[in-house]
């Protein structure tokens, strides 16, 4: 039995850094829960000249041999990001029976499948809890604490920068354009924010959740996506009115009926769901299933330390499994073959907001517009005149996609409408608190 | 290799149904996340001749030796609940080689290092997710998923019926008494409401859950108890005019300074908070670590089906571990001997309400005699006159409960201080959202 629990490496940024300052903090509790030590022995960077303010007792290097070739490496901590060479490293890894611990949604969404079947092989694990809503425990309470459900819906905000936009829209009426200089002023948002303002970071969690939460594996092509980027002030104020926030939400929907239905865009909450008061760049999860009835789980969902945190907690998963020399006991549970659900036959409600002329009759025409293609409303307002124009917002009840479509492509003929705004979904899912 | 995990039963009521109901209704997907199908084999109740309406292929018995003499058996759930004989029986089922799953606060927090100590012996697993949140997972969170932190807060609303009623009396307005009967009438609260409303129940709830948070053991005795009785309608109002809400806490704190802290009692918490939104009968457990900074779990904190979700994924967890020949490999993790804070040491802020008689300079020399005690006062109101008397409320700052017990010891014999009529403590945990 070897003494000490031996640590490779990849990446020392942000997240990289943050691991190496718990697992030195909490040595002392760690070696106690584990039963033995448990270090970091080698690091690997791209630049090994680059001036780094880490304290530590390893070797930096920038050959992944290094790690690879280390018998004395138990587990290999892949931090680097982006799909190349992570999944590389990763599966050589998985190959050379080392237990791997990832934060890589991009992998994990898009090369799942190839990673656990790499750890099945060589009877090691594969985790990857920071990989969604960072330090929130979520892959452990789906995958253990809430299997006993059959999952019938999973509700996320699982962006941080989206949620802190959007707050900032919300609390403070400041337009898109505004409030994504400030995130990128404050580093909440990246140069190129294309990946999470349209949707697509979101889309690979909802992916990930979705196929543990309904058995299933659901692919990234699977996940419909929608940003925030069409959002204006206008919207969050008639949110406001009305009694909602608006929200970049991850839905992932299960039932027998209709399949599985996966989908990223911004949505109406109602002001007393637990997910209307989750703001700024916190995230959260709620959780829908036949046993449980409905859960959420709340935090931080990025930065160094509670990234680590949840990186740091696969790690001890994984040395208790080296003590006691049990490897794959929560095994990938992607079992079942289901159909999925076509975006066109998604339900929800809809708010739609429009520029019409302010004529007699307007309002009537624009009803049975949408009366005609089966989607009936549930409240319309009527309000800011703009010259000889006015916005008319309407709810709609629960109708298909399809329907809301034809109803809006139609809608879009009629002489006295000028402009379809907006359309946001309205998230129905039964108030709780 | 046995084909089928058998299960002995100890208990078929609220609780032990729900089991019966999960285990069949989600068979499928349990068997295949397992490995083996996993079933009800013996059901101990006290009266075999109950009618019951539950189905299910299984023995019921009034013998517990049916359960712990049969070798098919490798799990007994225990869900008769209160200390004896549940203590025995579970004691013997471990002692025989059975793993233990229970749902028991009492013999948790009561009898929890000898049932551990006994699981390690027989080298057989001993869990108890349901004892604390009902479905809530948060017994596995704590030992898994912020393992890797320093906790030094848990902040809990553990207690359903407490807060379902509290959430009545600050919605409608309706004095304890009146809620309290109606809580008995729906089911929410029992004819004997003591361990409930006096805080016994949270109190046990709050052992468990800073054993697991504080690595070191801490027993009931160490808690500070106080419970709702004494909430008046005008104590809500206040609260809600100040900004707070009020909510009866499990509250654990840990610092090298002040050692361990654990209470429960009602306390004024800020409307910003998390834990301010979870209302009626659900519960949450809100977290500090020194990695993942804040996390807050939130769901269903009783019922069959919620409780039997916590239950049955206990049973998935040990049965997991049966197939893969892997006992205790989350051992019990208090390790430590810390030293505790006494009440008198613990810093508070406080909502003191007085009434006093209505004449020049009496609030001067309210708060003489609080400052020559040391308590510095952050806000002070006066409304309310009835007669020739008013009702004085004051904010403290942070100070000692030495102090303010002083304090309120003084104001009592100053002849211009009618009555004290409630003290609250603020909690002034940061607020995070
Ligand atoms: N940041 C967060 O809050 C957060 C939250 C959740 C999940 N994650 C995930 O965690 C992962 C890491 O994120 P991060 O923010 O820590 O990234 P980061 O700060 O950009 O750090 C990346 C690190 O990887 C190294 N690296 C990159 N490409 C490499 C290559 N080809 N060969 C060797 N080393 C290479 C870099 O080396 P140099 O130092 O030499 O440049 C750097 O140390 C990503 O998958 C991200 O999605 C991050
Ligand atoms: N109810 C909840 O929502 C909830 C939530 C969290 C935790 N829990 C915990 O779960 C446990 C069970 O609660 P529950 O509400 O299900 O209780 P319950 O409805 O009162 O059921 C108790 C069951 O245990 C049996 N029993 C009691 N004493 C026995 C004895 N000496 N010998 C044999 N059988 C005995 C009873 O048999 P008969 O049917 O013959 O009377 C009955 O079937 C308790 O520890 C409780 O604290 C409950």
């Amino acid at each position: 039995m070897k003494d000490k629990i031996k640590i490779g490496l990849l990446g020392l940024g942000t997240v990289g850094a943050g691991v190496c300052k718990v697992l030195t903090e909490n040595a002392h509790e760690i070696s106690q829960k584990v039963g033995r030590a448990v270090e970091v022995k080698t690091v690997l960077v791209r630049d090994v000249n680059k001036k780094r303010n880490i304290v530590g007792d390893f070797v930096i290097t920038d050959k992944i041999e290094t790690i690879l070739d280390d018998p004395e490496i138990d587990i290999v901590i892949e931090l680097m990001g982006g799909i190349e060479p992570s999944r590389t490293y990763m599966l050589r890894a998985l190959q050379s029976g080392k237990n791997v611990v990832t934060a890589n949604k991009d992998v994990v969404a898009e090369h799942g499948k190839e990673m656990f079947e790499a750890a099945e092989s060589a009877d090691v694990d594969f985790m990857f809890e920071a990989s969604v809503g960072g330090g929130i425990p979520i892959i452990t309470p789906l995958k253990q604490c809430l299997t006993a459900n059959k999952i019938t819906e999973v509700i996320g905000i699982v962006n941080g920068t989206t949620n802190y936009m959007l707050t900032k829209m919300t609390k403070e009426g400041m337009d898109y354009n505004t409030v994504l200089a400030e995130a990128q002023a404050k580093g909440y948002a990246e140069s190129d924010p294309t990946a999470d303002v349209g949707g697509l970071d979101a889309a690979r969690k909802a992916a990930i959740l979705s196929s543990i939460a309904f058995n299933t594996r659901v692919t990234l092509d699977k996940v419909y996506v929608e940003g925030i980027t069409k959002i204006t002030p206008q919207d969050v104020e008639y949110a406001t009115e009305l009694g909602y926030v608006i929200k970049l939400l991850a839905i992932a929907k299960d039932s027998p009926e209709n399949g599985v239905d996966v989908r990223v865009h911004p949505a109406f909450v109602p002001k007393a769901h637990p997910l209307a008061a989750v703001n700024d760049v916190f995230n959260a999860i709620f959780v829908k299933g036949n046993a449980i009835g409905e859960a959420m789980f709340y935090g931080r969902g990025a930065g160094a330390l509670p990234t680590a945190s949840a990186v740091v907690a696969d790690v001890v998963d994984v040395s208790r499994d080296i003590v006691n020399q049990t490897f794959g006991r929560i095994r990938c549970t992607c079992f079942e073959d289901k159909k999925f659900c076509p975006v066109e036959n998604t339900v929800s409600s809809y708010y739609v907001r429009l520029l019409v002329e302010d004529q007699p009759g307007v309002l009537g025409s624009i009803a049975c517009a949408f009366g005609d293609q089966g989607v009936s409303l549930n409240s319309v307002i009527q309000t800011r005149r703009v010259a000889n124009q006015a916005e008319i917002v309407v709810i709609t009840h629960c109708v298909t996609e399809a329907n809301l479509r034809k109803a809006t492509h139609v809608l879009n003929e009629l002489p006295v409408v000028t402009e379809i705004r907006n359309v946001i979904r309205v998230e129905k899912s039964q108030e709780v608190n």
